[in-house]
């Protein structure tokens, strides 16, 4: 079975460079824009200021064949499973961003952290359900 | 630009009815097993009971042409862009899931509740981070 999936928009972000990228937004990630193409248009009508969204992205840099890796990149840690990680390296490098909704222009949704780096394809947007907030 | 998803493994679950499924897990969900591919099984190996995870799904029943559906699929209430709800209809039909690890058995790892139909194939594994349970 084949799943192809559709770049629905790309995010603008200062973030440029592999090496500079934080590892995970609470550790310092820039705002950043998330540009949808017009096919979408409709399925962004409901998006306000104060959102608490979920951004899927396509980590499309990463490597795909690796199923160990340290721990944070860190090389004196013991290897671990990749899906006990969220190392970008993974059979389908899915990227998983929570953000809050600053500012919306048509297309184009400003959000107030996102360590994803300039050009990465958007795949898809949900709400935070309240129940993955505050279940524990 | 085209991107491949590769399904890992599929959802074994006693929910073989789409009518049947809750709309989410905090709505009576059933337990359920994920079943691994055995050449993903590296990735797996520091998986534990107890361990709260994000299984990512495609949800192969989902129609993609859809931009706007009514709130939960309630006729009488106003139809809304697809990106601010969970409905399973939308361009890229991944499903997001939190759960926590019953027990693992090798490539079968068993979770506490899981809202997706028997045979769903898994694409993604991911820990759930501290940040995104107490962000608020």
């Amino acid at each position: 079975m084949t799943i192809e999936l559709t770049v629905i928009g790309r995010v603008e972000s200062p973030i440029t460079d592999l090496d500079a990228a934080p590892r995970q937004a609470d550790e310092g990630a820039p705002g950043a824009w998330l540009v949808f193409d017009e096919r979408v248009r409709d399925g962004l009508a409901d998006i306000r200021p104060g959102d608490a969204l979920v951004v899927l992205t396509w980590l499309d840099r990463a490597r795909r064949d690796v199923l160990r890796v340290h721990p944070r990149g860190d090389t004196t840690r013991t290897p671990e499973g990749v899906f006990t990680t969220r190392s970008p390296h993974r059979p389908n490098p899915i990227g998983l961003h929570q953000v809050d909704v600053v500012a919306v222009d048509g297309c184009r949704v400003q959000v107030n952290s996102l360590e994803a780096l300039n050009g990465t394809p958007i795949v898809d947007l949900k709400p935070v359900l309240a129940s993955e907030i505050a279940r524990r």
